[in-house]
């Protein structure tokens, strides 16, 4: 099939996709009536959610997320509840995939979708950290060496030094042993929260990372610059020793970097590029 | 040419060399029936063999599978026989392009088209082992420097622990001396099987690897991850010794990733990737 | 969202955003007289400003710079001026974002547009180079292990001999300890300079690069070559010890790729590759 | 812009130097009649200059050639003549572009443009190998880290047999000295030549390589793989030591390679890929 007829083809795929998970669950106000009167809560038409939706894509456009991984939000309605997707991949991700959850996990989903299984992570980090409001949990493949060989990941350009200069690595094994290597209970969620400590980024042995910030826009692109930073510190250690940031270039850097003039000039860039609206 | 009347261009391409196709064997009706009374076993409209049209496309939207390389099912209709393209590049590989097949090669095509030299790969697979219904052979470019240089390619990631705890690496020249490398005979095609075993992969020296699986999307999503876990391990190595999942790790990560939840989601977006319905 | 609305969708944002821009400061005559009435000088139609806004375009296409990065041209009209866009990622940059700019980085934009914070690394380029009229400043990933681990980068392929035979490293900590590692004042930017003296390239440590070049096409080519060089020497060094080109060698092949004969072919194809006229 | 606005932007800009070119020699019969009056042979409408044009845009698409790189034909009309393009990036050659040369690189041309300057390579290859009918020279940032390290590039993948046993290194310090490391006369034609030998492939010091086949499609799919076969031998390097096929197994594997089965197989695929027809 020409590209030409892929791209065609892609975007009836996904309008029918869309299609079908509204048709399934018509009338929405019934359902969601229905549902509420059962402990359901729609997600609502803010903008947090909508740059949520927004960020889903981001994350698959610039390969930080592939079939897997996840980003979430702390409701602003309620900060003991968070706001996901269902499941299914970023990249296909539309504002009505999203779902309220409370912060042990409950879905509070009107329409009863399947959420992801590891939305513990996300649950477990918004219960150990007040000041987070914004997880990514992702697999970008750069990052695995490093928690496979036991080397550390540092900042050493200065647009990654918003990673934060201390990644710690958790491994489930520690624990829990031998297990499917996934964070499906609150329990798994609350040790990996427990070795993220107040830091901003933490990687996963033999799986991925997670990412813990203030704001959604923070988050997506401290998951992009991760990514970045691990890509420079592999090709650096193939020639030499890396010289990382200091503690302080670390802390000025992040300032400036998450500052509007840059943290915005990055998310409108990262936003075009993916194909959503800068919001 | 510009990107745009490229993108035209191939699809007007592929569309008049889907219309020669047809042209050269119409009618079709009677050209069937014809090779019918000789032997010829016409490939229906079952949506087994939907989806396999669709691997092909996958597999070449991922850049598992190149300019060479082939997917194929066991037969739904007689486990005896199996089906796949003729010999067309998987990227260029529509429905129409599917035949029947023998166990041991022979084609039950009623238009009597070139298939694989290497199908034999396929029929000498289903032959050794009744738990596989779908075959991958394919020529990663990743894959390759672990059969040249006798490194172990070994699951690494969590994603990647389908591939299995142990994956065999198969030489030509072990018992057929110096040959073109392609497996072509049922002969080659059963030392292959023989050295596969019960293993769900196994690597090729100096030409690629098989995956084989219970079910055709396992075998799909496994041939993506094999070429994931490959690269994942050749940047580990270059930065120290990686560690690889316990085999209780594979074995329960492989449950939970063949579960439908995690398979139908890879699959999903797999699909939509590559402009394929999911089905 | 499929790729084909996604590129749609990405049409209206960026035609959206324009909008805003022109909205934001119409009418733009009468916000011209009264800035300039105030010492704005507004960017006038010229073909070098076009080739400017171009030069943004082309530099983002082939990943010389990301979200972060810019070029600059000394102001054919005054040559104690240059010539940058306001803050925005080069990928974004229209021929409405372009500013003048004194040496010293005061602006003169009649709308009064947020400037890059590092234009001082143009104006401090431009004070002390009377012979570069263009300035490009990037982060390309490839560039960074050198400055990184001490190694040296140096030109080892003929296309990329007009990187020129030295090529420094500046270290934001040798003269002003911690920061946020941005060349954001005068004073750093003539440190810079200094430490790029005579040559075209010079690397930041931990941060990224500069170019400085008699002309814009000039300049924008270099950029792209030292990036390719830089990926060669680090794929080099992983198997041996890379000859470098001769001095003699460098002089003879820049002169050869700075010819009108080989320059205009390889600005023309990176225009049309970026989708811009190759003025 | 958009990419969107982008492909058709590129699609106007291809469009208007076409025309551009076309309009700069009209009306082309009398230019035609006034030029082969004094020399000029003009490029006729024949399949095999049609597929040179195809395989520019297909060694583009490929990533085997760059801004720099080019593809010729023996002239089937009088083999002590070659046909290649105008000097123009692959890219972007169109069908007009093309030009007959005498073997010593004397143009043809009607509309006397100017021609590649590195022409020599192929007229001296012509001249010293009867049997080649087609020669490529690219700059494929792979082949390049071998040359200049003295690491052998050798065939280590079956698809890559087609590379030959034997790839020989020039150097165009060994005899010229220092130059500006073009091939731009008969003299360092003859030289390079002369290294290439009776082999397939030869790689130029800092510089790229030349591939040298009996056939168009041979040379431009030999030249793809040349550089897989370089990128599979740089990973297989970083782990260990990578066995390379024997000489036998290059043989076999040559003869299957480049039979109709897998020559048009793999010939369908890259002009599909690259929006060109088959031919």
């Amino acid at each position: 099939m020409s590209e030409d007829l892929r791209v065609a083809r892609r975007a009836f795929v996904r309008t029918a996709l869309g299609a079908l998970a509204v048709g399934a669950f018509a009338p929405k106000a019934f359902a969601q009536g229905a549902a509420a009167a059962q402990g359901g809560v729609p997600v609502t038409d803010r903008i947090e959610f909508k740059r949520l939706a927004a960020a889903n894509r981001i994350l698959a456009h610039e390969d930080v997320v592939d079939a897997f991984g996840h980003v979430s939000v702390r409701d602003p309605d309620n900060p003991k509840r968070y706001v996901m997707a269902r499941s299914r991949s970023p990249e296909l991700v539309e504002f009505s995939d999203l779902i309220r959850f409370e912060q042990d996990g409950k879905s509070l989903d009107p329409e009863n979708r399947t959420p992801y299984g590891e939305r513990m992570i996300h649950g477990a980090i918004y219960e150990a950290r007040p000041d987070v409001n914004a997880v990514v949990h992702n697999h970008a493949y750069a990052l695995l060496p490093f928690g496979l060989t036991g080397r550390t990941l540092e900042p050493l350009v200065h647009v990654a030094s918003i990673i934060g200069a201390k990644i710690p690595l958790w491994d489930a094994q520690t624990k829990f042993k031998d297990t499917d290597m996934l964070v499906r209970t609150m329990d798994q969620g609350r040790d990996l929260a427990a070795t993220l400590g107040k830091n901003t980024c933490a990687l996963m042995r033999g799986h991925g990372a997670v990412v813990a910030c203030e704001t959604l826009k923070q988050a997506v692109i401290t998951a992009i610059y991760l990514k970045v930073d691990a890509e420079v510190q592999l090709q650096a250690m193939a020639i030499g020793t890396p010289r990382k940031l200091t503690d302080k270039e670390v802390e000025l850097s992040t300032a400036t970097q998450f500052s509007p003039l840059a943290l915005d000039r990055a998310w409108e860039y990262f936003c075009v590029r993916a194909g959503v609206e800068p919001i």
